[in-house]
Formats: C-alpha cells, structure tokens, sequence
C-alpha cells in the first residue's frame, strides 16, 4: 500500500478553512490564480506518490551510516532530491529576488504534508532548508544573502540548525559553544552540538550550518547567544573545521540523519546583531513549528491511508448488517470508530495547520498594517497548537493504524508500526509539546491582554452560528457539541488568563497541557464545521461529489465523539492543579 | 537505570484494595499467612531486578535467529529461565497434585507484572504456558495430565497456544488446519498456524503445542473446531513432524520469537470432547487476558520509574518556584504532570488487574456455590477491562515516558522507545482491544440480566461514600469527581443494556470502546480511591510512611484530572452512535 496525495481534500481545505480563495480574490496573492493552485497541488501530489513514497521503506531499512565522516544517504534519495529541487519543489515559497517562486506559505503548507506523508525523513531536511532561508533573508548580512541565499532557495544546498548540546536541550541559556573573532570578520567556532537533523549527507556539495554560539564577551544566559553561518565547504573551496562525530541510532526517521557536530575552530559568520542570536533562531523556529506541526498531520494522513485500505480488504467475521460470508472489517462498527477517528483528526489538525500557514501569509502580505498585525498574532497564537496538537494527533492516528491491523500492525513489513516509530520524534523536536502548552499559555493568551485569543474564539462561535443556521438534518448534533466545546475552552481561558494576571503563574503552567488539547479541539472542530459548511452549499448548489455529504458526516463525528472530551479537560484545567501543592508528595511516595 | 520491583506498593494494593487480607482472614488460602505473602513477594522482586531485568536490553537487541529451523534465544535467557524454574516461580500458581504451589492467582499477578516489566520478552512464554497447564488440568485427558501436566507445572517444558492462521485471525471460524484419526487414539495434524509467540527456542528440551484443527467430519465454523496437544518431542524421544518455518520482524518485544508454525502430520492428541476446542481454547485466554493486561501494567511501572529517575537527575530551566540555577525537570509543573499522570494510570490499571485476579481465586476458592459464582462473574466482567484499559495504559504511559526524556527519549540507547514497541502487541494479542470491548459490552453487561455490572457500579458507589465520610481535607474533590465518573458509567450503562435488550446491537457495539474506556476510569478511580482510604486509616493510626499521602495525592490527581473525561465518554457512548447510519459515507469521500 503506497500513498496517494489527497490532492482534492488539501485543495477544498486550502479554500474553505484556510480562506485561500478569499485571499487570492483580495490580491493578496499577486497573479496566483485557483487554477494554477489546482495545477501545482496535482503535480506536487504525482511527484509525492511516484517519486518521494517509495523512498519511506527504503530509507527505514537502510538507514544513513557513518563512516570515516562521511553520511551515505539511503539509496534513491540523491536521485529524488536532485528531482525534487529540478522541479523548483524547494523554491516554492523562496523570495523571488533570490530565484524563489514567491508562492502563499499557505500553498507550500499542503505540499509539505505530501512530501512528509510520501516520507517524513525526506521531507524533513527541506524544513530545515526553509528555516535557514527564513532566517538568512531576515537577519544575514548583503554579503551572506548574495553567498548562500540562492543556493539555499533552490535546494543545491541544505541548511541546518544547530541549538542542542547535551548539557542544553530545552533550555538553551546554559549553551556553552564558543565564537572567538578571527579579525576579519569572520569568527572561529568551537563546540559540540547534538541531535543536528541532515547534519551530514551526501545529496549536496555543501550544507551550511546555522550554529548558536557565545561571544568571548558575551553575558550570560540567552542574552549572550549570537547565530553564526557556519559552512561545510568555504567560499574557497575547502574544507572547513567541522565534522560529524556520530549518527544516533533512532526509534524512527531512520532515513533522517541526526548527527553530533564538532566544530573545531571552524570559520563562521555571524547573523544578525551580537547576542541576539535567539532572536534569529526563533524566525527559523516557528516556521519550523508549523512544518513539524504538518508532518504530524502528514504521518496521519499517511497512516490512515493505509488503515483504510486494509480495512476495506481484511475480511474477519461477520458484520451484523451482513447475511453471509465474512465481511470486510471495515463493516465492524469498532473498526469504522477508529477509522473515523483516524479521518476526523487527521482533517482537524489539517485545517488547524493550514489556517495558521494563512495568517502567517497574511502577517506578511496584507495590504493594511492593522491588517498584518492581527494576522501575525493570530499566527503567534496559533502556531504552538498546530505544532502540538497535530503532532500528538499523528502518534494517535498512528498508533490506531497499528490497531486496525491487528497482529499484522505489529509486523514491520506491514509499514504501519513505522508510522508510529516515525510520528513519535515530532513531539519532541522544535520544542517539546509541553514547550509549545506553556508558549500558549504564558506567551499567547496574553498577547493584547488576551483579546487575540477570545478574537479567535469568537471566529469559532460565529461558525456554530452558521452550523445553526445554514446546517441541515445530517449535521446531527454537530452544533450544540461544538458550542460546548467552544464554551469550555473560553472558561479554561478565563481562569488561565486570571491565573496568569494574578500573579499565579504555575497554576497556568500545570494546565497548559490539556488546555492545548482542548484549544485543538474547539478549533479543528470549528475548521471541520467549515468544512461541512461549504459541502453542505456545494451540495445544495448541485454539486454530486460524494466527499461533499462525507465532510459533513465527519463533522458531525468529531463533535459528537472527538470534542466530547472538551467539558473534561476544562475542569481538568480550572480544577486539577491541586497537584501543585501535593504532586511532589505524590512522586515521592 | 535498572528496574526496582515496587514490592510495598504491590503488597498495600493486594491487600487494600484487592482484598487479600479478607480473603486470607476468611481462610480461602489454607496457612499462607501474610508474612509468607510479603516472604515471597520480596524474593520475587529481588530476583526480577537481579536476574531477569539485565535480560530486557539484550533481548531487544539480540532478537531471537532462525537459523536451519533451530531458534537462538538471546544471551542469557537460558540460564535465567532454568533459575527461575528452579526457583519454583514457575510452579508458584499450579495445582499441587502436579508439583505446583497452589498459591492465589492473586499472589501470581503481582509476580508476573514484575517478571514482566523486568523483561516482557521473557515474562510472555511463561504466560502461554500457565495457560497450557490450565487447559490441560481442566479439559486434558487422564493420560495426558499424566504425561504432561508435572513437567509444564514446573517449568521444563513450556506450552504454546496455536489460533491464528493467515485468514483466521480474530475469527477463528474460517480456520482450516485439519486433524486425521491415525487409528491408535492419536491424530495427524497438518496446517499452518502464524503468530505462535515462544513457538520454538531453545530453554527447555521439549515444546507442548495446543493447537486448534478440525476433525474431518467437523462442522463447518466455531462449532468443528478441536484443540490438539502436539509436543516438539514425541514421547519414545523422537522429533514430531512440525517445524519453526519463519520468525516474525516485529516493532518489539524482540527476545520473544514470535514463529510461524509448519504441522505437517505431525502426531497429535485431543484434548477435551471433540469439537469442543474453542471453549478449552477460551480457557486458557481467559487467563491469558488477565495475564496480558498485567504486562500493560508492568510496562507502564517500568517506563514510569525510567522516566522518574532521569527528571529527577536531568536539570533544564529555572523552577517559578526556584531561585537560582537549573532546576530538575521534575520540578516543573507540566513535567509533574506526565510523571503524575504516567502513576496514576499504572496504580489504576495495577488495582483493576489485581481485583480481577482476587475474583479468579475466589470463584475456585470462595466457601460457598453462591460466593464462588458471584466471583466468577465478576471475574468475567472485569477480565476485558483488565486487558484492554491496562494494555492501552502501556501504550500511553510508554510514550509519556519518551516525552518526559524530551530527545533521548526517541534514542534507542536511553531504552524508553523500547518501553513503547514492547507495549504496542499487548493491546492486539489474546483478542485485540476492540474485541475486548465487544466482549464486555455484548457478553458482560447483560450477565444475570445486566445485575452483574450493576452490582459493581454499586461497589463503587460505596467507596465514594466512605470517602465522602472518611477523607479529609487532602482528599480535595475526590469524591465528587469520582462520584461524577461512576454516574456517567452507570448512565451509559443503562444506555447500552436498554440498545442490547431493543435489539439493537450495533448501538452497543458502535460505543464499546469508548465505554470500556469509562468503566476502566470508575474501576480504576475506585481502586485509588480504595488505596489512599486505607492510607489515610494507617496515617491516623500514626503509621508515618510517606507512601500514605503519597496514595491520597494520587487518588486525588487521578479524580481531578483523569476521571474528569468521564462525562465525555458517557456522551460519545450515549450520542456518538450518529455514524452508524453516515460512518460508511463518511469513509467513502
């Protein structure tokens, strides 16, 4: 069973949940039209299935050893990576005016989940290629940007991001890599970092590093990092001073290498301001936030895909519908459960990814300044529950194939237990998922004194409105479900925001995790209904497509099965931190 | 970091909340006395963190070769088996007539969780065997009682149990091995049987296959099956005619060979009345189920002490309650949160198993008809939630634990990943968890006109009332949360046996694991709640141990911010079942 890009599902949520049409219809977009959107998602979605998805297997088995330094990538990929950056896949989003295409973040956000679903350990490389783009066109010097701007837009070389070092993992203020000035403006970088993604290959002629470092002179803490461009190849030629020490031997993304990185008197150049260099870093991060955010959706999606089909081909018992023979398994009710469960959260966290790639679009391109405002917090605010909720969804879509399985989910020729293997890293890297709880709780919801957040929530409730209104029999009990999943998550963000205004801030922190979950839900239900929404007019229109009945069946099951959670998550957050006072003693017990 | 068998912890809850003391007061155990309980626990514990806990890493990393039909196990587990046989520890639950201690099932589930978070791999075979010797003792001839039972009651000899073919998986009427009368009493068995877990190895001389086949004369499905007992080792000493013709590749628990077996005539012997084989078979799951759903608590009590030991050592960030340096990250809220989260559900699922354990001795034990078959339903209620709610707490609290270990969490060397591959079979095998929900949905609510599940539901009920009249102030709100949980589990209870008696099964069938799910959060509450009660009596009565409030802390996390999910479940069981007439369109778009 091999993927197939759902080409028309990305398209329709592009359009319907994340508003591309409406941005497209404001000029926001320049002469990007509908068509040319439907013509690049095709292509994307054939070279996705014929020439990334082969290389998931492969790239699990053969993984990428080490030897003598040097990384050999899994067959094929230097092949498809040469393919994939020829067909200006790489450039889609890059500034024109170093060779990019310009394109929405948004339009690249559903590439990026085909060519994660074709194979996350493929696609993971140019995630960190976009984020050194990203970083250098915003912080590089004239002379840094004319060096490496091109070749990183076009793909002919790979970046990476250097922050962990294994005494500095979440918290980066004990970081202890050093830069010493070389007196001509270049600085000789020294230091050990670990778990660098694509650290080493073999699919380009060079990889330029993004490394954290410490001035001579620098304070200490997060205030004395400064971001240095640090070159496998230099300009001359040579080699520099930098090689990797070691490949970890992973549960997943066998095909990904994570290497530790000794620079030793490496020459580098540094980015952006002295000691703001985590300023730097964090432009590189939160792009990188929603691509990892769309890998969980991706691995999801991919899961799902497989699940499907076996279910439809399994044949085990007999359904009660059914009056002889063995039915499909898909005829069991409790297996249909998990495969809509499956579908309903993989589409919500889609749409959750997709709508904050649209404010990300708008922050920048939007006409008004008041206008890129507002989308830009929105993006903030948005940006941690695409990464984590999606990415937990991806372990439980995961895990749910396995099951459907059975016996054979255990198997690892089957594919369904790499999914999972796969899908586990994602809640981990660019910040853990209880990093991105405690960036929404403590950072997010207070932005404007928390009205970008009650903002958002009430673009949920104007959706319950029209699921009332416009929504027919088959939307069930789609809307009181949703509004008491919207209502739950407006009181856990009243007492978090009293909490936090209160000076009580662990309270906020102990709840930050499940109000997370419950932001996910309230929202992807919400992006679920819109879906059902233009379904529901399509079909009214006229229009026969039977995905249009199917996305509202599957609104109607997440709010009736999914966001059912909501209530108990709320008391969750406004109730449960008693574990402040007597968590401690419940450990050490 | 090793394991630590938590051998107190074991010992409150079969007495506190299992009951043991009762029973043992009661005198349904003979002279095993309370001393001799802790005796044995302790010696149990000590050898399962000496001997058998080295085996878990290299079993997982030697895996288990075929090679010319023989299987190699991994070092060492040769020599620990043969001590652990001759520790008596296999013989510790058999009947006494064949050299078996006669010890409470009870007792025995403490030991296997421990042999099973020391190294599940090993744990497994062991499991299967119990399983043979209880078929055998309950359906096998005189003969074969004689021939057999002494050696498998020891240990010398380990049993398999053959179900699954490649079209007969979790329905095993479409099974196709066959069984020839051969004239002398015995039988010809030829066939093919996949996934028999401890198949062929090489720790003991002889190998006791159960196999399942049909007689020829046999009725087509469930009814013309018979169950065979076809040994490696014929009893003149020479080799029967079967064969190890493949090894599965699995996600985990690679030091258990998991064998595709080849029988090719080989020489066999019925056991019990002829096709009358799925009930011996159910014999031998139904213990096995008990026995799996205790491995889903020795994962989760080995990934949560891993996962404890290192936030207590690894050091990132500043505490808010800190004032200077990097705290351990176990003093940060959200990680208090999973490590509190991972305990709890391991103590819920643990209280849950040993009471299912406690209704197995009492209805072989229990004084009188009515006690011993008011045991037995218990036992046969709560075996499904024992598997399935304790093997999907292996799954999680096993990829909580990753989480806590942020990036070396997903590196194999750190050994938490193998914690999460082990886990992931344990929700498949002896029936999937779907099909656990199924059983206690279709089969074991409507026992005794549904009077059963009630009568537990009223069990509950009183321990929410000795709470509301005994817990103090560090009980927070206990009580109500639990109280609340237990409502929603009878309220969906009423739900599924009023669908069941309108016939109107799929109703009952779309909310069955959604509904298991709930009963193990009341279960599982209500054995917290049990454990901190008794704490709190051993606190007044001036015992100063500081696992006492330890189990009121947690009894009160768990309340307040697990069970909270509760209502919601009860709604998705009660309202969710819309996909039943639009599921299918739903999959189809």
């Amino acid at each position: 069973m091999t993927y197939r890009a759902p080409v028309a599902e990305m398209a329709f949520t592009l359009r319907h949940v994340a508003g591309l049409d409406r941005a497209i219809a404001e000029g926001l977009h320049g002469d990007l039209s509908e068509d040319l959107v439907d013509t690049i998602l095709e292509e994307a979605g054939r070279f996705a299935n014929d020439v990334v998805a082969p290389l998931n297997r492969v790239g699990d088995r053969h993984g990428t050893p080490l030897k003598d330094g040097v990384v050999t990538m899994p067959p094929g990929y230097r092949e498809a990576y040469r393919a994939w950056t020829e067909g200006g896949w790489n450039a889609l989003p890059g500034p024109v005016e170093y060779g990019g295409q310009g394109l929405p973040v948004l339009l690249n956000a559903a590439c990026i989940e085909m060519w994660n679903s074709a194979a996350m350990a493929f696609g993971l490389g140019p995630l960190l290629t976009a984020g050194g783009v990203e970083a250098l066109s915003r912080h590089g010097s004239e002379e840094l940007r004319a060096r490496y701007l091109e070749k990183l837009v076009s793909g002919e070389w790979t970046a990476t991001m250097n922050l962990t070092e294994p005494q500095a993992g979440s918290d980066l203020s004990v970081m202890r890599t050093r830069a010493e000035p070389a007196g001509d403006g270049s600085y000789r970088i020294s230091g050990e970092k670990i778990y660098i993604t694509w650290g080493e290959h073999d699919l380009t002629d060079n990889i330029v590093h993004l490394v954290l470092a410490r001035l001579p002179d620098a304070p200490a803490g997060t205030r004395g990092i400064s971001l240095f461009l640090v070159p496998k190849v230099l300009p001359d030629g040579s080699r520099n001073a930098l090689a990797c020490a070691g490949i970890e031997h992973k549960l997943g993304i066998h095909g990904s290498p994570t290497c530790t990185m000794v620079y030793d008197g490496a020459t580098g150049w540094l980015v952006g301001e002295p000691n703001r260099g985590l300023a730097c870093m964090f432009t590189m991060m939160n792009n990188a936030r929603l691509g990892v955010g769309l890998q969980g959706v991706a691995i999801a999606e991919r899961a799902y895909q497989q699940a499907l089909a076996y279910a439809r081909d399994r044949r085990q018992g007999r359904a009660a519908s059914a009056t002889e023979g063995a039915s499909a398994i898909i005829e069991h009710p409790d297996v249909q459960r998990m495969l809509l469960t499956m579908k309903a959260l993989t589409a919500a966290s889609r749409g959750i990814c997709y709508l904050t790639a649209e404010a990300i679009d708008r922050a920048h391109r939007a006409t008004d300044e008041a206008g890129r405002k507002a989308a830009q917090t929105r993006a903030s605010l948005l940006t941690p529950v695409a990464k984590a909720f999606s990415t937990d969804i991806g372990i439980e879509v995961a895990s749910l194939g396995i099951q459907v399985h059975g016996g054979m989910g255990f198997v690892e020729e089957t594919g369904a237990a790499q999914h999972l293997r796969d899908a586990r890293i994602a809640a981990i890297y660019e910040g853990t998922n209880g990093i991105q709880a405690i960036d929404l709780v403590t950072r997010k919801l207070p932005l404007e004194g928390g009205a970008v957040v009650r903002g958002q929530i009430g673009a949920m409730r104007l959706v319950v409105e029209r699921v009332l209104k416009e929504g027919g029999p088959a939307f069930g009990h789609t809307a009181p479900r949703l509004r008491e999943t919207i209502e739950s998550l407006d009181r856990a963000t009243g007492y978090l925001l009293k909490a936090l205004g209160s000076n009580r801030p662990e309270e906020a922190l102990a709840g930050a995790t499940p109000y997370l979950r419950l932001f996910g839900l309230a929202q992807g239900g919400a992006c679920l209904a819109l879906s059902a929404l233009a379904a529901n007019a399509a079909t009214k229109a006229g229009d026969t497509d039977p995905a249009h009945p199917a996305r509202i069946a599957l609104a109607r099951f997440f709010a009736e099965n999914l966001a059912t959670g909501a209530r108990g998550l709320a008391e969750t957050v406004t109730g449960g931190g008693g574990f402040l006072q007597d968590g401690a003693l419940a450990l050490a017990g």
